[in-house]
């Protein structure tokens, strides 16, 4: 515990003035430029599985990212939300708002939500700083979509067992300006992951220097 | 572009087979023991003076950390919360939600709010995983801090201009076990951070083997 007690003493020095950590200080930390990547596109459009393959190829370059989709906010955080209209907009406005804390925090978040309204996609982009909000739409047609169907739902949805579902009997509005346009039913997942990756790579969100943060 | 090229063949060879980074994977990356440092305390019992402190010292031993207090908190996400009984549950809810999945992206969490009632520290505790909360309880006697009052919202709350306010119209439960107790009438913040700090040092939350994670 001695080099723990020197280097308190140390500290004690240097940080007696306080200061808040904040972006730039944790961003330098960890060579990257902190930003959200917001997947947007219908169920089984391939967006999970893209968002997937991509966190997995930067963590492999040692950049530290997380993850938002259904599972772990619609279980947790927005369990008390349901698929109303009033519901669903709220549920992106908290999924907005917990990106821009994990941007603060430093990291890159990678968020795959349907999020078929244009207002609460430009809301998101809203509370992010300029250049902080990419946005990648997945797309795929709906008569795609529905014939992949993972998990049964696009049947259900037709047979009216689901309602407001997204494609069938609620709207879904095409991005206009998105950074990113994937078309998943000619594009393999590997192929969209490293298309991604590469625009990051060369928008300089990776291997930043100090005066680009 | 020609390396990230060559990195991206060799990636699409060892990460074929699709999983998912999880927390241990983040941890091993930033060589710490993702937790919830959670300080409960009076308002004005030097919670965030010491939260932000200590802060400082993990970011100079370049560990990876983000704040979480009101500042952050009830601007953003919990802007449409009050401060009845029922809000302030929902309130406490929600940052324990997010210092979960902040826990879950390999982050040490300093989360700094009054947090009176032992039911929803109960609750937030019961949502990390075990030696994934550590309760700080910031201990300063009603009349000190109301003598301290740096924002006035003790005298406001004594003459009835504020409702439902911690101590005076609204009680505060005393943590019975928390891990770490800091008397604040007569500890310095520096020595405060500073006890946290070895707590966490010797209780191997910092320079992690991979076993222990």
């Amino acid at each position: 515990m001695g080099l723990i007690d020197d280097d308190l003493k140390q500290i004690k020095n240097i940080y007696w003035q306080t200061f808040s950590i904040g972006k730039k200080a944790r961003a330098q930390l960890k060579n990257q430029k902190p930003v959200v990547l917001w997947f947007t596109g219908l169920s089984a459009s391939g967006k999970t599985t893209i968002a997937n393959l991509l966190e997995e190829y930067l963590h492999a370059r040692d950049r530290h990212t997380f993850l938002l989709d259904g599972d772990n906010i619609r279980h947790g955080l927005n369990k008390d939300l349901s698929f109303t209209d009033p519901d669903r907009v709220e549920n992106i406005r908290r999924i907005a708002e917990i990106s821009k804390l994990m941007v603060e925090a430093g990291l890159i978040v990678i968020a795959s939500f349907i999020s078929p309204f244009y207002t609460d996609r430009r809301m998101a982009r809203g509370l992010m700083e300029e250049g902080e909000f990419i946005e990648i739409y997945i797309n795929a047609s709906i008569e795609l979509c529905a014939s992949r169907d993972p998990k049964g739902l696009y049947k259900k949805a037709q047979n009216g067992q689901i309602k407001n579902f997204t494609g069938i009997d609620s709207g879904y509005d095409i991005p206009k300006r998105p950074e990113i346009i994937i078309d998943s039913s000619n594009t393999e997942a590997i192929d969209a992951a490293n298309q991604i990756l590469l625009y990051l790579e060369s928008n300089n969100y990776l291997d930043v220097l100090d005066d680009q943060i």
